[in-house]
């Protein structure tokens, strides 16, 4: 099997489940026990939490709270972060930051989209244009998780603080993060991250935040994660975590360029009689869209899937909600046709070039075989 | 080691880990995924929430919410089920509906705390009493994670429904589940479990809900869980759970009579003058708490932890608020000097007889040690 749906779940780094395995057997303590082996495991969550914070950032300026997935990192940051006047944000979120703010518009605040531009990046003018005296949350998906597209959120963020200093600033960070060379910089408040998009557990997410900056839970209970964030830590998760992402980011130019080569060459293989690419040359490598021009992607996907590749169409984590064309494909300017065509090819660092080469060959030849009964 | 904080957390099951192992190495899919490898774990997670559902209630009334932890479940109970009028609950509630309902005062909600008996089950006479037409919710312990004590939640629920038939009723399950023999009857609308107390890994919870119970969700994206709670489901962890808890359930009254002669025992191999037992003979088994009198419980804890028996003081999830006294013990009616006396003493399972003994003749060392030193 070839798996390239790295964007929707990668599998975990094994290396990372055999060093923090033993937090599932002789170090189950609680972290909250007053106990020595309690205690030494809330020592080694701070580690974590500074371990994990300093690969993307200063960890004097900066430090997490520990969630239990990257859609409750974002809904923390725009229900807690955007309580008053409006939230300025993007046609291209993921659902847990558009789901998020559509909640926070039920709650009485008024919710403002900035436009996309066609590889899915954000019109940061429109967006600027949109942030006033008023708004109290700007959020910009950092790489968007259907195209790739990456937005500079430092310069945006930057430019959001210079026509409002109190606005706060998110960003999605679950398809950067440990993907894309990246620092954050004291414009950026709030961006979240996911541990199972980088060869971590499915079960946790963090926010990295600001240390200055006061935001209220989400989750209320024992006042764990500095009282930001309750319930039973998961050490066996956040461990690793912290493994995976260092290990990521240690060695992330190296793969980023790898995984380009992939990228060039998997965009050449494809038969461009057939395929229409989305994603721009200066996305995210990792992540490519592509039209299969008229012909279902679902389709597509479930005879790739009988031929030993596994892809997704748009964000598999829309796929329960049953709406047909995915929001953000429309929002980049697809007519309903091609957004019907879309697929998505996700990398991860484990990706290789004759899993490049054989996935081009069967997408190819689906999409003709397909055209053929057709015709 | 001896290990008595069981209400803390327990060891995970190991043959719950080795059952659900393949979910973090072969079958690591996103259960959203249209392809098959992806679709068969949306049936497992199915499957699963059924399975669970059946252990406690009737599946055909009865469907769960996979949380990432109880305090999750607990919140969405409380904030997203006690949404107008006033919220009925308990002085011995756990700190994750404590600060819940704390919360929801903030959003405008009155808060009304029905007294507690001395062993810290409610006093459901006055609960009832506070219960008027404006009244949105009730929440009620099932057992108290402090002292053990069981309210007899089916009959509470069954008098607020005589009272105001459109009050939802929840009650905290966290210390029940898998513990005492039980099953909801259709006066309880809401339910919360965790499966990090039973042999389950920690970072999964479930919020047990009446099939037709319309509840909104606490964390919004891409509508996993029936669009109640957004998140890349937690596969190995859920799978985990539902292996731990279906044999917890199945071996349930052997291992409660079991137990039960272990906590008859311990309490009769404490020294009296050293130390008042707070927990009933009615309580669950599984968590007695007790005054050593005259001396801190913290310093207990600690010279006991030196001797190799790890033990609680109190509830673990809140040892984090800097809090000295618990303000469920004090809502015992205990007195401030009784109150800083307090441990907790909490089996699993796997819990003996021998560890029974040797745990108490540690605490009635230590005790008597630590009076020499004082006098």
């Amino acid at each position: 099997m070839i798996y390239f749906d790295n964007a929707a779940t990668t599998k975990p780094n094994e290396r990372a489940l055999k060093s923090a395995e033993k937090y599932l057997t002789e170090e189950f303590y609680n972290p909250s026990g007053l106990y020595k082996s309690g205690y030494n495991l809330s020592l080694l969550l701070k580690e974590a939490r500074k371990n994990i914070v300093s690969l993307v950032a200063d960890e004097n300026k900066f430090s997490c709270i520990f969630t239990s997935c990257g859609t409750e990192a974002d809904n923390q940051a725009i229900l807690c972060g955007g309580k008053r006047g409006n939230i300025v944000t993007t046609l291209g979120e993921h659902s847990a930051v558009y789901e998020a703010v559509n909640e926070a518009k039920q709650r009485g605040i008024e919710v403002r989209f900035a436009n996309l531009n066609s590889d899915g990046s954000v019109d940061s003018e429109h967006l600027l244009s949109l942030v006033d005296e008023k708004t109290s949350l700007v959020s910009v998906i950092h790489v968007n998780n259907e195209t790739g597209a990456i937005n500079d959120i430092a310069d945006i963020a930057q430019k959001v603080k210079v026509k409002n200093k109190f606005t706060l600033f998110h960003s999605d960070g679950v398809q950067a993060f440990g993907k894309i060379n990246f620092r954050l910089n004291g414009d950026i408040d709030l961006y979240s991250v996911s541990a199972h998009k980088i060869g971590g557990i499915k079960g946790v997410g963090a926010l990295i935040k600001r240390k200055d900056l006061i935001i209220k839970p989400l989750i209320f209970g024992g006042g764990q994660e500095d009282n930001l964030r309750s319930g039973t830590e998961n050490v066996f998760g956040i461990k690793c975590f912290e493994f995976a992402a260092k290990e990521r980011l240690s060695g992330l130019n190296q793969a980023y360029d790898r995984i380009l080569a992939l990228k060039i060459l998997f965009c050449r293989l494809l038969d461009s009689t057939m395929f229409d690419i989305i994603s721009s040359e200066n996305g995210s490598p990792y992540i490519i869209s592509v039209i299969a021009k008229g012909v279902r992607g679902e389709t597509i996907l479930h005879e790739a899937d009988d031929k030993g590749l596994i892809i997704g169409t748009g964000s598999a984590c829309s796929s329960n909600s049953s709406k047909r064309y995915s929001r953000v494909m429309l929002a980049c300017g697809l007519d309903k046709e091609s957004a019907d065509g879309v697929l998505r090819i996700s990398f991860s660092t484990e990706s290789t070039e004759e899993e490049v080469c054989t996935a081009a060959k069967i997408l190819n030849e689906t999409v003709a075989n397909r055209r053929r009964l057709m015709a």
